[in-house]
């Protein structure tokens, strides 16, 4: 008798995984039905696909755990082991798709979230954002222009909604020695369409390696690096939205 | 413009997950790269037909963490959630299989793993294997017969290898108030193919209700308890191993 090989996974149940998901009772919302019996699902394809060893199987549920025992209200391991596996990105691609298909801004903004702190005042343009520059950032002047995509006509009072983290890599609501709305701002284009503000040059900052994220980065031979960059929203009624990061 | 339906997954990068797959470096182990990939892929897909708001995403995030949280030495909150989504079965179906499919002893036994205790002690037939039987517990008499499929003739010398949780739930390894080995053993089969031992009655048990896992089985409307089971692992020389549960 041979092994199969190890692709071959109609070695296993079929009916196991629907199985699974039809134990989901009756009282369940939709929208929890949906998305773990989504999660399921897909959960156990790569199960049949590596055959984990129980020993692997294991030494993973005790990496989950540790991630979770590392987090705290400062540092959360598992939004950082997300950004490793890329989930991260793709709920923000998600997020600004469904975003620029909605046809309202308050539809948009609901879909954008609170993460996304749309609340955020509106500076006159040239101002500063940076209220507690550290001695290592270079503060530099960002400008640009907002134009319509076909005529490449400018646009003005289109709202430009900005964000950066600190030289230490962490985000106002990371960083209690931040002022509240610290590198952050809402700026509204002139008649030019052009908008502009001091900030801080953005810096690459690693993800902690202390943690999970930072040991499967390492075991996966990547850098620990995140690029630089700034994050900008860009509203303006009748036009698609963009949401995008800047990198130097 | 309308939305785009949720189930058009066909809206987002196509790349992207390849991308971040192909990120790992070339210093990965195999292994290693086999799994991530593996995983990376699987779990991009549900995001993509769920669509889930940063919301929801984040507050996915956080469940795992307080997952983690919650673990310490005798709890596992990391199993119990791959229990309740099917995982810890799944895991257990992917073993038996490829211990069945293993051509020698040894390959099995590497197989199945530490977590299966392959030390139990050999015992009499008819020994009990019940050593701190608690007062709510019901001490039965459990007995069988190992025959081969085909031919229906009794196999002697078959180690029939058993264990089971005490009526609060915990196996021996969670619960410092069982000696060693208690509810757990190993016998052979007589000239006539019988096993015999006393043992506790499997009494049902819920999963614990103040963590993730008890939270989940809520959310999805299902009942937290566990059906009440005898795990058996069947081992001759020459068969196919039979590792199975018997519920009473």
């Amino acid at each position: 008798m041979s092994a199969a090989p190890a692709s071959d996974t109609s070695r296993f149940d079929p009916n196991f995984t629907q199985h699974v998901i039809d134990s989901i009772g009756p009282n369940t919302s939709p929208r929890m039905r949906e998305v773990m019996g989504s999660l399921t699902k897909h959960l156990h394809d790569p199960a049949r696909e590596v055959e984990p060893t129980v020993d692997e199987w294991m030494k993973g549920v005790q990496l989950i755990n540790w991630a979770g025992q590392m987090s705290n209200d400062k540092r959360n391991e598992g939004q950082l082991l997300c950004d490793v596996i890329g989930l991260e990105s793709l709920v923000d691609e998600i997020t600004y798709k469904k975003a620029s298909e909605a046809t309202t801004f308050v539809t948009r903004s609901a879909i954008l979230g609170p993460f996304f702190r749309t609340d955020h005042p509106i500076r006159d343009k040239g101002a500063t954002i940076s209220f507690n520059t550290p001695d290592d950032a270079e503060v530099v002047y960002m400008n640009g222009r907002v134009l319509d995509a076909k005529t490449k006509k400018p646009l003005s009072n289109a709202s430009v909604d900005m964000w950066e983290a600190s030289t230490n890599g962490l985000y106002k609501q990371q960083d209690d020695n931040q002022v509240d709305c610290n590198l952050r701002g809402t700026f509204i284009t002139d008649a030019n369409g052009e908008y502009a503000f001091y900030c801080i040059k953005p810096t690459a900052y690693p993800v902690p390696d202390d943690g999970l994220a930072g040991k499967l980065l390492d075991l996966l031979d990547r850098h620990p690096y995140r690029p630089a960059h700034i994050h900008l929203i860009v509203l303006i009624d009748g036009y698609k939205p963009i949401t995008t990061q800047i990198f130097d």
